[in-house]
């Protein structure tokens, strides 16, 4: 890396990095990462974690929020599928 | 990703990940990384972030800790280098 980063970067990449730096978070992005169509419902991620919905659907908000997953409402269930950018820029932005 | 995380992988990635997720021990490693010899003492850090030694060694033995630094003491310093290994694991494993 050519620059050292600002405080103010650092700061907005710490943010971005809590929210992937927890087990289940971990988990719910690499299941979904996994899955075939690209894309995970709520109701698929509820068992192999052996979490109940509203603690899935709190570690999936936090995703959403951190620009890391992207919610779609079809009928009964949300939808969840990965931004790659925002994990790619992760990634990047590692120093 | 083809397999998702264990939760021994996920639990093990997310207690690295928390050692970054922070604004003053990414600017140390962004730091450290930009410096030209590769490596930097506690001595040449603590004015550009404004914190005093101890604070500053305090966030970089939880690097060490990490496996993302190694310190080397040599006469009144410590000087740190970043360990590429360890950073490229994050990079790879961030799902």
């Amino acid at each position: 890396m050519a620059e050292p980063l600002s405080r103010s970067q650092a700061e907005q990449l710490a943010v971005a990095l809590k929210a992937v730096a927890d087990p289940t978070r971990l988990q719910l992005l690499s299941m979904i990462s996994a899955s075939e169509s690209g894309e995970a419902c709520v109701c698929d991620l509820t068992a192999p974690l052996g979490l109940t919905q509203p603690t899935v659907s709190h570690h999936l908000k936090i995703l959403v929020d951190a620009g890391l997953l992207v919610r779609d409402k079809r009928g009964k269930w949300s939808w969840y599928a990965i931004v790659p950018e925002g994990l790619e820029a992760l990634r990047r932005l590692i120093p």
